[in-house]
């Protein structure tokens, strides 16, 4: 078994309007950040996993994603594997 | 002026106790993702900023992260900028 560090990224879907995100960047133009724009707001899950390889690992983190750790009809995730 | 898309990945700081990260820990072995271990949530933002050059966006986004993003006492955060 090796083991595995994930890094994974939860944003909401590009049609889902991010309140939180709209919030941030109208805080940034009143402390004067005015070239601040777009902003949008994630979740960021970092863990390590057991698995035999790097493909069963991100299948184990996939499954992981999508029955607990992210809303999978409101959030997209992207996951970054590496070997530790 | 060129454009630059931040990716700022925000987490809390080693000492300090990630209870969320326990909680989602033990969620997950329960439903039998044993193999996974030291989970920890922090926050992921995105956000376009204007900026003449990329080491001038990137002092604008460390200001914003040390002055509404992240909380510094609490929290480091991780900058990485594309041009777009």
């Amino acid at each position: 078994m090796k083991n595995f560090r994930a890094a994974i990224q939860i944003q909401l879907r590009n049609n889902i309007l991010d309140v939180q995100g709209k919030t941030v960047e109208n805080a940034l133009h009143s402390l004067s950040f005015s070239n601040v724009s777009d902003v949008h707001i994630g979740k960021y899950v970092e863990l390590t996993v057991a698995a035999a390889d790097k493909q069963q690992a991100l299948s184990h983190v996939e499954d992981a994603c999508r029955k607990l750790i992210a809303n999978p009809i409101m959030e997209d995730f992207h996951i970054e594997l590496t070997e530790v």
